[in-house]
């Protein structure tokens, strides 16, 4: 009676939600969606329509085209995008006045970035970036490029991982590299005055390392960036469907994506959560900031990240942009849209990192110290 | 030379940026996105998994060909989604111990929606529902469909508008309606112990109605909800397009949804904050809970609704959900997404409504009447 009356239920309200759309009539797997225009996005700043209307179409069958089979064809791609890369990090730190400098942190190489001036809000924190690049691209002062941004935006100082790669350096390489250099910045500094985080593979890298610190038990950090997660390796999320060929920077997860994907995960099962961390278990998770766009062929994988963290009670705020492809506000780090979501990302960092209460104490200037409040004085 | 140094830097970020796709050849102002597959979403309930399942492509031509010339026409439509939604509504209210009560409020229709039982932490509150239906649909008990489902999962006293409508009532009848209620609600309580909120042309009224209140220069309540807003009535909005056919509950904005949106606005430019409320001063808006889908052709809305909020320094939550369509909460009521959705909705309004810090005395119960402590004991 009760199951009679919610299939009643049910139906009614499939009637009233469904009445612009024909009626159902059979069950099928997949819906075969037509072509269709996408115009260029209106309510977006001058910059994003201006690259938006120079843009042709995304050509799907290049990007799916485009697989490597042998180390030295990947080595190659890498290569392709390491020199620009690197050259735009200099130039961008240069501009922005940011210094790079090349360490070791418990042989791990590492790059410094530091601002001109760090906020004084700032000055006990450390951002750990973990550069993206699909685990393969941006060996060295490339994978600094969005690290210089953040240093500059937030006035913080970063510390951005140049973890090994494949095809030399599978899974979990990147993740031990960055679990080694937590570690030993656990020794100087409180877990909750660090944030960690990247965009991309960067930010699967960044919830990998998590679940793997939680393995070991050792502290998470205050805080969690996560620019367009890539949270599952294999081709699961309506975006990777929906968003094909629309996302002007991956065009489709065939091709490059999945074939690196694979190459990274080694030996390691695809739902491992050190591979595709969505599987992991969220519980207790820091405080994470999340972005992506209308046209990111990887938004679904923001969406299922975030809708797992609140699952798990976690603090987590998801920002999606007009008109952005994968990493569009690194690619147009000119636009006010780039701008605002590093502003928003400072604002969450100065939220949950933790912070002393009280002030150090100033000392009094050499105009002001000779004021002695008279005794007479009341108040 | 600053110029051309950026202009370097710009052109290095696109190459990194796009090596999986071709060389940028030609301006062109839209582009023309070829056909695509898209399976039933992977990472959702299996309530939500076989009624994608269950459904077949959604039939763009049909959606768009259903176009009313006649009031007569419009009244038809309308009457056809009532007598489903209230029956379901109806059904819903009894199945989840929902009274439903007719009355008029400044001598506008409402209903009163009363659970069993009201949540301690919401003896004081009250939510100022707004139904949806494309400015068109839903008068009278047909209503009050998520109504119920609200006072059910918040267990919270609701009030629901049964605005004036379209064709005979264009705009600002709707608002009008909201406002004088409001008016009259301020009488007897404080605006923050009041949210107000709906779903899809719902969620427009009620962003136009605080539009309304700042012009009037009327108090504001304490929250908002935002259940995938239409905050643009035109043909604006990366999902309008991305997403159309891949909506099942929406089709496509073309066809019932843009001529409604017109009819509604009669007199009105499009671009007014009463009709296309994403026009308007977001500034010292409520906090405001918003909520949209994958498949939502309805999604851009709530992305740029919520830029909006940001923008204007409004705390705003935007929660999107893997493979729904529009308003996919409410058809889906039994799915645990609709539970967590109402869950998350509740967790925001305690969060943001006014409550008294201080609990009302709890008065001893017999049994415990007779308790007193000595005067030897220690503590």
């Amino acid at each position: 009676m009760r199951t009679t009356l919610m299939r009643i239920i049910f139906l009614a309200i499939v009637v009233t939600f469904t009445a612009g759309v024909p009626e159902v009539k059979a069950q099928e797997d997949a819906w075969k969606i037509g072509p269709r225009t996408v115009p260029a996005s209106v309510d977006v700043s001058d910059v994003v329509r201006e690259s938006l209307l120079k843009t042709t179409t995304p050509d799907v069958a290049a990007a799916k085209g485009l697989v490597f089979t042998t180390a030295k064809e990947w080595k190659a791609w890498a290569e392709e995008g390491n020199v620009p890369s690197a050259a735009a990090a200099r130039a961008l730190a240069e501009a922005l006045s940011i210094t790079i400098q090349e360490d070791k942190i418990a042989g791990v190489n590492v790059h410094h970035l530091t601002p001109a001036e760090t906020a004084k809000e700032h000055k006990k924190h450390l951002f750990v970036y973990i550069h993206g690049g699909a685990w393969v691209r941006n060996e060295g002062v490339a994978g600094t490029l969005e690290a210089v941004l953040i240093a500059a935006h937030l006035k913080m100082p970063v510390i951005s991982i140049d973890y090994r790669m494949p095809p030399k350096h599978p899974a979990p390489a990147a993740i031990d590299d960055v679990v080694a250099v937590w570690k030993e910045l656990l020794k100087k500094r409180s877990p909750a005055s660090m944030t960690m985080g990247g965009t991309s593979g960067g930010a699967n890298i960044t919830l990998a390392s998590i679940h793997r610190l939680r393995d070991l038990q050792l502290d998470f950090p205050g805080a969690l960036y996560l620019g367009t997660p890539c949270v599952d390796i294999d081709m699961i999320g309506d975006s990777r469907f929906i968003n094909e060929g629309i996302d002007r920077n991956l065009g489709s997860w065939e091709g490059v994506p999945i074939e690196a994907g694979v190459m990274y995960a080694g030996d390691y099962d695809h739902k491992h959560p050190y591979i595709s961390p969505i599987y992991g278990d969220f519980e207790n998770f820091p405080p994470t900031y999340l972005i992506t766009g209308t046209r990111d062929l990887l938004l679904s994988d923001s969406v299922r990240a975030h809708r797992k963290l609140r699952r798990a009670g976690v603090e987590a705020d998801l920002h999606i942009y007009e008109g952005q492809a994968h990493g569009d506000y690194i690619a147009l780090w000119n636009a006010p849209e780039s701008a605002e979501h590093y502003a928003e990302l400072n604002a969450f960092m100065l939220k949950h990192l933790s912070r002393p209460i009280i002030p150090a104490p100033t000392l009094p200037t050499a105009a002001s110290k000779g004021i002695e409040i008279p005794k007479s004085a009341g108040w």
